[in-house]
Order: structure tokens, then C-alpha cells, then sequence
């Protein structure tokens, strides 16, 4: 049994653990939502410190609050930036739809820690109340959908961006070591003309290039701040200017270029940038499907697949086929995929179902971003990592089922026509014999021809 | 210019044309809603001909209705059960969420052609009135989805389920075909212990008549008819015994069980019968795209893919490249398939946003469910005609696969024990060399017991 | 039985209809994929005659068309653009996954229309050939990706954009009518501060400003055109420099600035562009939605409901309840809404499944991003016009809702404290009090500074 | 820096954590795939261990595995079901999509731990060996599947179906409590014709009992074990009459009735049962969505909404507006749903991208499942306990909006018909009058008429 200590707030007192900084709002909430295991992610949290901090140096700036207390809570956002009070944040995603339970918890965890470092018992609320001074000018309405903002902007900067870029420059790698092996394309899944092994990389490289594109145009609507509208928009209870200086500390703080939304009562009644953000996640996720897919039935073999790849073998693959080695960096990637798709949909449902002057799914909304974001990250980095620069070409193989394929035919449409050299492709696939004998057979074109016009390695561009 | 006549409803009149049976309320909605090109399907229209039959029967049997009336109605009626009158039915999809005016709609014309019937002028709403006596003791919010339900499983008892089952027969033939066809398996696209082509069909049966026994399963909650209580669920202004005699009447003419649904207060506020239905579409949607994908991939080639079935070519592949035959119906089914996915997401946001006494999502639930009922049915019976049927397999090529596979090695497990096996698969893979040859170079068995123990027919249980 | 005439096709004779230009790869399609009732979008039939005429064009230029030939297929095409031949395009979207068999479609039409003006009989494929003349270096790969391209851009620029903006300017005019009425805010759907109705529908301006906003940004990625690679990326056949012929070619025929894919196998290969649209549809749906949602809810009564709002009353709400009248143009919308969010799952599979070389989900891609676009601009046209302009302040009643508010006491915060001002809101609740009662009969602050402090009008910013 | 031992696997040697059980495979995996924080969920590795468990005593019966080492199988495999071997399970979802390394994570931790039991080092793979003895007869692609079944059977039934019945039990309190309280019923959220609030609630009631039987309709396809498939559904290297002997063995253990595959080839490639299952979690959310939602709506207020309803006060609602109270509770639940939604399109996805003899997305598919049962029970138990018992009726509130009412005017239909109905109905609107007012003044019947006819408390029916 756990030493325990008086926390009140406007409903009464309540018992909280001693030895924990939150007050009766944070324990009030982790007891009425025993709901899963999903707790804030440390970016969010993180976040809301930021939120905190450059929220104290504005009020100190604009002669709200009073510089004693502002410097305290300084001091404790800090430590929440840092990480170093996690174990003070025991909430859930699954609590109200404001989020305001964890806006409350940061303000109770940072007015005890500041009147701690004041000398002042936990539990007093003074001299820094949680409301008054940590929360000041402010309601869980714009607070919440700031550190939104914040989060997200930081860990598309940070973990997703270079995650894209690490991948981007393995995969030019690939391409140029791969840009003069000739293989056989495919369409439909089916034998189709020539393409290098370069390009078909290239391909993946373009579409890592875009999503790098795609986040970039989308943060400056994610990184419109809300800070400022206080509760439904207005700003009531804000002092003057405080929005303006708000974005500009927070910028300041954190190297990022945020700006104030533009409107105030969208930015708290809806959070369409977010369910945009994720409509980006949800591209990359499509991308990374392809790409870790082709490369999957590309190294599939290795004796009797398609066996054009060979992967690195990271760990044994079966637990009763011996020796075997599974492309399992993909099939994370693939994974992740599935879970980012679902994600976005989650995302689109609870920011379509806003009412009035606030959107009530903030938690499940940023939840569920983060998630992707860190997901995407994280498995496009191992895959990268433990796959990608590993790659290497099976070029015996490549050339071999390049040779055979029936598709090469397409060189002498401009030569005799389309009519003309579909005859040749049939028959040689129903005397199973090359190309080559089949125009000869039906006397369509000359040997030589034949050489000049049908070249693979003419048949892939510049 | 068309002849136009004056129609009226309680806001007045209205010019509708006068080769038209609708009425005013048609009229206004057809002017008010002009979106999109999706107009009510054709089974829901038929669907609310029973309806209106059924409930007129229904009201002349409980003396509410007399039989002047009720004949004229029914012999109305019976030609929109016909599809007889299709061209009067003009609304889309994109119109008030409880269906109210397409249900005003089939009154409007319900009652303008039995009136004409009885040689009364269109547009005298005498002696049949839509509301009073086509419309009597109902309401839209029971009328609707009564119809719906109704069309839903007509559907998929009459579209849906004989598909599946013809698709079933097919599968059926060609597992037991190629059911002494030993192949190789693959597990993550990877090389693996061997199979019979006969079983891996018979995977594909079971995923198929396991589709069936769900929707058999689902099929009675669809069938909760919501008739009887009218606008709310109270069942005002129906009379006594009108939700028992109507499903009686509707099982009648309808060949199928219905029943009235056990609360009306959930069959007018909810679809969630619908969205479990839906549910079940996007079951059948995820094995079928596993099923045609498996197919592709399996028919990939011809020449330098896995190449172990051959599909029928049913038509030129490319524009560009002679003589290219694509897996065409298997990526018409995966298109499906997407849309059904797609479909069952719409129609989860729809039932979950009913609110209080009614869902106002009516018609693009039932618009989705029948899509994708339609296009299900339709797909597989293309897919199995048009393709399945015409299946063979690639024996030569299929032998060729299986016999080069390393995966063999799996059948030395029980004789000498995971890790050694393994030593023997990974050395045949780094010498590019047999298992047999590896077996006996790394002085792990005699030649004897490799070919007593690795016996690929032997691996495919009974 | 209609009058039939042969045409060929590398696998042989097909009877067409002899009224029809459609040629014997068309005939195929139809006959083999009988799925469904989703016919081509006349916005990418048109687009396909605009990429027929723009590839002649860019031929004839290139000196590998001659003109007698490259000036009848630019007649024929110019009929497919203005829509005169959409009765010879008779396939589904649920066919061949690259869309070849509408690209042939397309090829055959042109190909007949354009021998019939230079005198030549249907069928003869002289001296306009489909394969060699009409898609002369072209391929469906890169053909059919582009029209989709063209299509989609064109329908965002005249059909969806304009819709946004329209919506834009009565939402701006209602935000001007409404600015000083003073009403409650409301926040998880609960009594919340006050805002003026002019502040709350400045931010559905906001969401529809950064719906087009967003439209425009992804606009170019959409616009690159996969032209000129033809089967696989490489541009095997195509004449050199003609990529960038044809793009300028459409961009003078379409006044739209596209550009040429920077790398052609991803614009085949994949769909992410698409895809990204699709999502900024999503957020422009989830927009919406709440906005949609808003006014229905706020319109809601007229006696026992909000009733904040007055809806202009359009039609007969329902069959059984007499003078009821709903927000049926919201339900319209919020049905649209459901399906642009499904369709955008629907989008986001096919997009990622993909494989190798091509994307062969296109038809289902462009199907449902052109239908989200045509439901979106005509539904929030319908909605604008019949309901967003006529919509009133009932003035009174949101002056009653107003006054009555307990949340009116967060003005005291800054004077009184929230923990104070906390006790009148919870007294005046419990005792069914005003606020000032409560607040005098706690002695917490004397009447005139009650008056002075608590002033909705003061409370809504500037 | 922690002690650390070498473990060995067909690859060679690794470095564990000394204090650890697992071994070489697990080490691996978990040092290739450092994604994300997504576990393995506990329901799952406890299912894992009854697995093993299983597997070793049919092993035994079977004479296959001598009793010595069953007998310590069993005693480590108690350790895992129990949870007291969590800290060895460190592995996350984002690995193989067999979940090979799960499966091997528990043969390590399991022949580890059994090796100790029996006096042998950690590390030794003696006498008891992960592959050979712990995992006799099975491969990871029928275990794992296994687990997963097992797993979703016993969360539904202990967490899902027990939270379902305890919300059904106080929905049935509170409907009985309320069946005399007249009210108004609200459709298109607009004023329509009277209701009991018990019936609101009897309506509830059903969606929740029809949510129980959907979820027992399912479960026996999900209790369908993969077990005896082994690698690819042939059941190679299992001895003969072990799926039938586990799968009695397993029943036994967990007293939930499993049965053996009816085709193991279909349930280790697909997951279709847990598609199907989600499906009916999607089901379950959306009605959720539904009921809290309407409860929200009817409890908005206090002052200014509907106010019918009024819900608990569980802890402060704003960190700005003292004394609010805010639906909370209603707000984690529709949050919840909306992750049950998106969850339930990753399962989709994820199950419908299997190819061959496997699905390889198996841990994404059952971490959703999972979550999907574990936050739906959850919430739905802290719905009920901290909102649904405690509801009240605003019984004043009630009787005042149902007074006022214009759809009263429905009860006249069968005695004036509808149109006359709408007039008087209209009038009143337009006088802003009672009916009765508007019913005299139009001279459409007698005040004894309207008293006798138009009774809320005879418009609910029985």
C-alpha cells in the first residue's frame, strides 16, 4: 500500500499516490478510464511541455505572471521536455475527447514540481496554480491541438523525413550500381519488354522522393497553432498578444517555423490538417507496399520463384523448414503498411465527426498520427538497414529469363507492324521455340533483321 | 418542350411531365438534388413494389383498405415488381438520408397509374391517395428499409450465393483434377515443402463455401423486417396486426423467410444488420483477392515467371505488345474486390452515424450493399466462366520447380534433427548444388536413406 | 437482331454491331467482363480523346504521322472529346487492370470513324490503323495513366474547384449577415462561452478556403504525365522527343499546365498521385461532414431542438408526419461524405498493390476518384444553393439559449479565480439559479462588478 | 553493461542477455526489428504457451516425445500461460509476417526454461531442443495461427461478450426504469411523433443483444485450428492423429469448444475467420457509435441543448470553464470506435494478402483483433459503470419538449388525412401557436376531437 497524499480540485478531494507530481484531475480520469494500455506517446508528452513552457514565457512577457513563478514552471516544463517525468503522466488515450484530463495532468504535474522547487508542499496549488498560472490564457481547447501540432511537426522533421531521405539515398545507390543490368519487365504480372534493373529502382527512388515532397507541402497547414483561441476560438481569457508571441517562442524553442492558424475556430473545431497529414501517411504507406512488395516476389526463389533479387539472410526462417530464409524486413514494412491504412481511417472518421466549436477525438486523432509516423519511420529505416543496402542482383538469373521472353517481339512493331509481329509472338509460344525461329518460319523478316531490330539493351532507353 | 401537368403536394403545386407517373414530391426532390448520376438500384426499386403490394394486401385483409382500392394498387404495384415502370423512378441516391422521397416516389406512382387503373386522371390523388392509402399505416422509415432488407436478400440469395456456388463447382473439378499434381509450396513467396496443386485448389473451395455458410448465417438478421413501426418504432397510426400479417405476406411473395424484426425501435434507428452484411461482402472480397492473386502469380509468365498454370486467353493483352495475354479476369475480381472494401468502409460510416429515432444514411447503405453484392456475383461468375474453368496446369514446369526446391530437406527433420537438416540446405544453396549431393558430402545419411526419406510424393499427407 | 459486321483482331473474326465503331478487342471486352452496370466516366472518355488527339498531333509534328492520316483521327477525336460518340463505349470499369481494352476502345473508334472520313470501310483498319496509327507510339500502360491524369485535373479544376468556392462565398456572406449575433458556444457538445454565429461559420470558411488550397497543391503532381513511357517506363517506340511534344500539345488543348512525369516508371508503376488526391478529397469530405452535421444539429426542432438555425424548407419531409420538414441537403452531403471516404479506402488498396512494372488497379482508381469528385462539387453545389443561402438566424431563440448559459461565468476567472468561479456555476446548477444569484449569494463579488464582468458581447474577442 | 551468454541457432552464434530464457532466434529478431513499441499482446503469448502446452502432451500420448521432457514442457509452458514469463517475450508486432520469431521465442524461453527444470544450462539446447522437441510435429505457420485463434476465442469470451452483457443488464434497467416517461422522438434530428424513453432505450438493448449473438455466430469458424498443417497445410512431419488429439487437448485446457481445421490449407493461408470476426467488431462499433452518441446529444446542456438526459459528473470538464461537465465517458467510447474501425480495415487489408500456402501479416492481424476486443470490452465496462447506471431523466425537461411538439398532428391522419394533417400543422408553425389553436382556428375538427385524438401517451403503442 502505496504512501498516499490530499489532492484537491472543484469536485473535492481525492487520494493520489505520494510519490507522483499529478493532482486530483489526472487521478480522477485514471480512475473513471480503465481502458486499455494506450498511453499518451512521450512526443505528445513532450509536447504539451513545450506547450507549457513557451506559454509561461509569454504571459512573463506580456506582464501576466508574475517572473518567480514563470521561472519555476520553465524549470518544470523542462524536465517534462526532457523526458525526465514520464512516470508522472498515467493516462490514456481513451479519456474525454479534449484531451483536457492530460492538459490538466501537465498543469498539475508542473505546478507540484514548480511549487516543489518553491519550496511548497505538492498538493497546495500555491503559490502556482494549475488553472490560473500554468494554465493561464489558456483552455485544454487550443492547448491540446497545440502540442498536437507540435508533436507531429517535430516527428515528421525528425524521424520520418530523414527515415525517407536514409532510404532515398540507399536506394540511388541501387539504382546506379544496378543502371546496365537488363531484365525483363513486368505488366500484369506477365513477361513484358526490357527495362534495367536501375530503373525499376528509380521508380522506388521516385516515389520516396515525392513523400518527402508530399510532407513538406502538408506541415505548413499541420503547423498552424490553435494557441490563442482559449475555448471555443475567441480567446477569451487571453491576454492580448498572446497568440503571436506564443508561435514565436514555440518556434524559437524548437527550431520549427509554426505560425497561428489563421482561424481560431477551425483550428479547434476541426482538425482537418491532421486528417491531411494522414492522407500523406497513407501515401507513403501505398509506396512502401509496392516497393516492399516487388522486392519480395523479386528475391522469391531461391530455387523456384522469380529469384531476380537475393536478400540479405538476417535470421533463420522457419521453425521446421531447415535453412530456409524469408524476406521478412518486407514483411514488416508490408505490415506497418496495413496499420497506417487503418490508421488513416480511424483519423478520417474521428476528424469528420467534430461537433460545434470542438472536435471531441483529439486523442484518438493524434494517437493514431503518431503511430504512423513512428511506424513508418522506424520499419522504413530497418528496412532500409537490414535489407535494402544488401541487396545484390542475381545476374546469371536476370539474364536468363530476360533471354527467353517472348515480349522482346515489341522491337519490330515499328518494323513490320503490330499485326505482323503479334504473329510471331504466338507462334513461338505455341512451338515453345525463341523469337527468333518463329519470324524466320514465317518468313517476316531476315536473320539480320532480326539481330539489328531485336536488342534488349536498345530497348531501354537513354 | 414536353407536355408538362400540375401536381400537387402540401407545399403546393408542381409541373411534372405528363407522361410521367410521378407527383410533386418526386418532382421537388428531382429538382432539388441534382448529384451525381446514381440512381436508385433497380432491386430496391422492385423491392418497394413488394413492399407497397404487401402492405396493401396486408390493409384490405385487416378491413383498413377496401378492395377497389387494394386491387388498383396491386395490379400498380406488380408492374413495378416488373421493372415495368423504371423510367419513373428518377431520384438518385444523393437525396434525404430515411429514402422518404423515393418512397413518396413509388406512392406517387403507385397511385397515379391505379388511379389510371380506375379511370381517374393523373395528379387527382382520388380515389387513391399516395399517402393515405398507398403509404397507409406506414411510414418512409419503416417503408425504406423494409425495402432494403428485402432487396438485400433477394440479392444475395438470388445473385450472390449462386455465384459463389458455381465458382465452388468450379474449384471443386479442378482440385480434384489436379489432385495427384505435386508442386512446390510457397510460404512468404519462398520456396517450401511440397503441396498438391489439388490441395492448394481445395484451400481456395473451402475459402468459397465458408463465404456461403456466412452469409447464410448473417442472411435472418437481414431479414428483420422493420414494417410496423412506421415513423418512430411505436407502430402509430398502423393498425393491430398489420407487422405480422405484412411479413407473412412479403414471406408469400417473396419465397423467403422474412420476419419482423424483434425492435422496431433498432430497425429504424440502426443498420447494423446491413453493416454486418457488409462485413461479410468484405470477407468475400478478401478471399477472392487472395484466390485471383494466387492464380496471377501462379499463371505468371509464360515464360520467365512460376509459369505452373496456364489461364484461356480471351483477348489481346497490349496495345503495344504483340501477343501479350493477361490474367484479365483475375485483375477484374481485384478490382471488385477493392471497391467491396472500399464499399463496407462507406457503409460503416454510415450505420454508425444514425442518431436518436432514425439512421439518415439510408440509401447510401443499401446503394453500397447492393453494389457490391452485384459486383461480387457478377465478377466471380465471369472470373470462374471465363477463367477458372479453363485452368491447366503446367505439369512440365510444375515437376521442374518442385524437384530443384531445397525445401525437400524438411522430411530429414524427424530423422536427424532440425540443425542438421539445415547444414545440408544451406550448403546445397551455397554450392548451387543438390540436396542429395550435399547430404552425402556433409556424411549426414547414405544415399539410400535420402531417397527413402525425401520422397516429395510422400510429403503431401493422404 | 441487329445488323452485324466482322472485325479482327490479332486473335482472330468478331461480329460487332454494324452501327457501332467499336472494333473486335472492344467486342471482347464486352462479351468476356458482363460486371456490373459502371461504365467508363465520361470525363475519362473524353480525356482518352483529347490523348489520342494530342499524341497525332505530336506524331504528325515529329514528321512519323503522315498528316492525311494524323488530321482524320484528330477529327475523330475532337468528336470523342465533345462527347458525340459515348454510345461506342460500351465497357465497364471492371475489365483489364492497365485499361488496355478502353484504350482499344478508344483506338477502334478513332481508327473506324476516322477511315469512314477518309472513305474507307469499318473494319478495314485502312488506312487508319488502331495499333500502328491511333496509339502509334503509345502504350495502354502509359495511355490510359495519362487520360487519367488529364481527366482528374480537369474535373478538380471545372467541376470541383468552382463548387468550393461558390460554397466559399455564401458561407462568407452568411459569416458577414451573422457577425454580431451573440450565441452560445458549444463545446463537446455542452454549453460552452460565448461566439458570434458570424465567428462560427467563419470557420467552415476556413475549411473550405484550405479545401481548395489543398486542391491546388497536389494539383501538380497529379498533372505529370506518364506519356512517352509507353509499355514499361523505357519509352520503347515512342519517337524521341515525344513526351514532351505531347505534353505541351495537352496543355495547349486543355489550358491546364501539365508537365511531363519526371520519372515515367513510377507514373506507370504506380498511382500515388491519385492517391494523394483521393486523400485531400477525404479531408474535403471530413470537412464537410462537420459542417453539414453542424447545421442540421443547429438547426434542429423546430420546437425541440436547438433551432438556432432556420433551413429554408425545400419538400415534404415525411410520408406519415404532416408539415415535418428536414435538412435534407445536409443528409445529402453527409451520404456523399460516406462514400468519398469509403471510395478513398477503396483508392488507397488499389494503389498499393501494384506490382513490377505496372499498376493494374487503373480503371477502379479513376473510377472512384472521378466519383468523388462529381459527388463532392455537385453535392456542396446542391447544398450551397438550396440550403446554405437561404439559410436565417432565429434570433430570438439563440438570445434565450444565450442568457441562460452557465459557462458564462469563465469571465470571472481572471478576476475571481477559476476555483471561485467554479462554486457559482456549481451552485447556480444546483439551485436552478441564475449565475448572478448564485454569485451574490456567495458573496464572491458584488452586483455591479458582476454586471461589468460578465458581458457575452464582451466575450467573443474583436 | 548485463551479463550475457551465447546461444546458438542454425546461423551461429549470438550473445542474450544472461537473466534472459530466450535465445539465438529471438535475439536476432529483436535486434533486426526495432520498430515501433507494439508487443506482442499478452493474450496472444499465453496462448502461445497453452499451445506448446497442448502440443507437448499430444506429442506424449502419441509416444512421440518421452515424458521426462513432456513433463518439463509443460511445467515451463505453465510458466507462460500463467504470465509469469512476460519479461522474456520481447519481441514486437513489426517482425516476420509468419510470426516465426514469436513462435521461436517461445520454443527458446520454453526448451530454455525446461532445460533448467530439468538441471541443464540455459543455452544447451539439451536435453530438451526448441525445434525438435518443443515444437515437435508443428511449424510455426499452424502454431502461430493456432495462438492466434485461441487467443481471439478466449478475449471474446471472457472480456467481450462478459462487458457486453453488463452493459446489456443496466441498458434493460434503465428501460424498465423509464417505460412511463413520455417523450419526443427526434428523426433527421428534427421534432417527429412521441416515444417512451425505455422504448429509446429497449432499442439500445437490442443492438447490444444482437452484438452478443453476432459475436457467437462467428466464434466457431474462428475456433477452427490450424494445428496439424504444419508448414504449408499437409501436415508433413506431425504425426499422424495429432491435429485431432491437440485440439481435444486444447479444449480441455481452455473449456472452450475448438475444433480441428475442416482444411488446413485454407486456414494457415487465409485468416478470413478473423477478418469475419473484426467485421463483427466493426458491427459492434458502430453501434456503440450510436448509442453514445444519442446519449451525448440528449444529455447536451445543461442550460442550452436538449437536456433530456442527465449523466453523471465524474470530474471537472475544462480547464478554462469552472463548473463544466462534459460527456466524457460518451467520448472515450465513440474514440474507441473509431479506432475498432480503422483496426478493422488493417485486418481487411492485412487478410486479404496472403499469397500462397501463407498469410504473411498474422501478427498485425491479431495485435488488431486484440486491441479491437480489448478496448471495445473496456470501454463498453466503463461506459456502463462510471454513465449508463447512473443516467437520469430530466423528467420536466422531457414533458416540455414533448408538449410543444408540432408532430403530434401525426394522430390526425387516420381521422383528416394527411393533407389536412399538414395544414394544421403548417398554421401552427407559421403562428408560432399550439396544434389545437391551429386545428380550431382552421374549423378541421372539434376541441373534444382534438383532446380525444391527440394523446402522446396513446401515440407509443403497447
Amino acid at each position: 500500500m502505496p504512501a498516499m497524499r490530499t489532492e484537491t480540485d472543484t469536485m473535492g478531494d481525492v487520494s493520489v499516490p505520494a510519490d507522483r507530481y499529478w493532482g486530483a484531475q489526472t487521478e480522477r480520469s485514471f480512475e473513471n478510464f480503465r481502458i486499455g494500455t494506450e498511453h499518451l506517446p512521450v512526443p505528445l508528452i513532450r509536447a504539451l511541455g513545450t506547450q507549457k513552457k513557451a506559454a509561461a514565457l509569454s504571459n512573463q512577457s506580456l506582464g501576466r505572471l508574475e517572473s518567480r513563478l514563470a521561472d519555476a514552471i520553465v524549470l518544470a516544463a523542462d524536465e517534462v521536455i526532457n523526458g525526465d517525468l514520464l512516470d508522472h503522466f498515467p493516462l490514456v488515450i481513451w479519456q474525454t475527447g479534449s484531451g483536457t484530463q492530460s492538459n490538466m495532468n501537465t498543469n498539475e504535474v508542473i505546478a507540484n514540481r514548480a511549487n516543489e522547487i518553491l519550496g511548497s508542499p505538492l498538493g497546495s496549488k500555491s503559490p502556482v496554480h494549475p488553472n490560473d498560472h500554468v494554465n493561464m490564457g489558456q483552455s485544454s481547447n487550443d492547448s491540446f491541438p497545440t502540442a498536437m501540432s507540435i508533436a507531429a511537426a517535430e516527428q515528421v522533421t525528425h524521424h520520418l523525413l530523414p527515415a525517407l531521405n536514409h532510404l532515398y539515398q540507399a536506394l540511388s545507390e541501387k539504382s546506379a550500381t544496378f543502371k546496365d543490368i537488363v531484365k525483363i519487365g513486368r505488366t500484369h504480372t506477365q513477361d513484358a519488354v526490357p527495362i534495367t534493373l536501375g530503373q525499376e529502382f528509380s521508380g522506388y527512388m521516385r516515389q520516396v522522393e515525392l513523400a518527402m515532397e508530399r510532407l513538406r507541402d502538408v506541415l505548413p497547414r499541420v503547423m498552424e497553432l490553435a494557441q490563442g483561441g482559449t475555448a471555443v476560438g475567441t480567446g477569451l481569457n487571453a491576454a492580448p498578444g498572446f497568440a503571436d508571441l506564443f508561435v514565436t517562442t514555440v518556434s524559437d524553442l524548437t527550431g520549427l517555423p509554426f505560425s497561428s492558424a489563421a482561424n481560431k475556430f477551425e483550428a479547434i473545431a476541426a482538425h482537418d490538417a491532421l486528417v491531411e497529414l494522414s492522407g500523406v501517411l497513407n501515401v507513403i504507406a501505398t509506396s512502401s507496399m509496392k516497393i516492399a512488395n516487388d522486392i519480395r516476389f523479386l528475391a522469391s526463389g531461391p530455387r523456384s520463384g522469380l529469384g531476380e533479387l537475393i536478400l540479405p539472410a538476417n535470421e533463420p526462417g522457419s521453425s521446421i523448414m531447415p535453412g530456409k530464409v524469408n524476406p521478412t524486413q518486407c514483411e514488416a514494412v508490408t505490415q506497418v503498411c496495413a496499420q497506417v491504412m487503418g490508421n488513416h481511417v480511424t483519423v478520417t472518421i474521428a476528424g469528420s465527426t467534430g461537433h460545434f466549436e470542438l472536435n471531441a477525438f483529439k486523442p484518438v486523432i493524434i494517437y493514431n498520427v503518431l503511430q504512423s509516423i513512428r511506424l513508418l519511420g522506424d520499419a522504413l529505416r530497418s528496412f532500409t538497414d537490414n535489407c535494402v543496402v544488401g541487396i545484390e542482383a542475381n545476374e546469371g538469373r536476370i539474364r536468363e529469363l530476360m533471354a527467353q521472353s517472348l515480349m522482346l517481339v515489341t522491337a519490330l512493331n515499328p518494323h513490320i507492324g503490330y499485326d505482323k509481329a503479334a504473329k510471331i509472338a504466338k507462334k513461338a509460344y505455341a512451338d515453345n521455340s525463341s523469337l527468333k525461329e518463329a519470324a524466320l518460319a514465317l518468313n517476316l523478316l531476315t536473320e539480320d533483321q532480326f539481330d539489328d531490330w531485336v536488342r534488349p539493351e536498345d530497348m531501354v532507353g537513354e
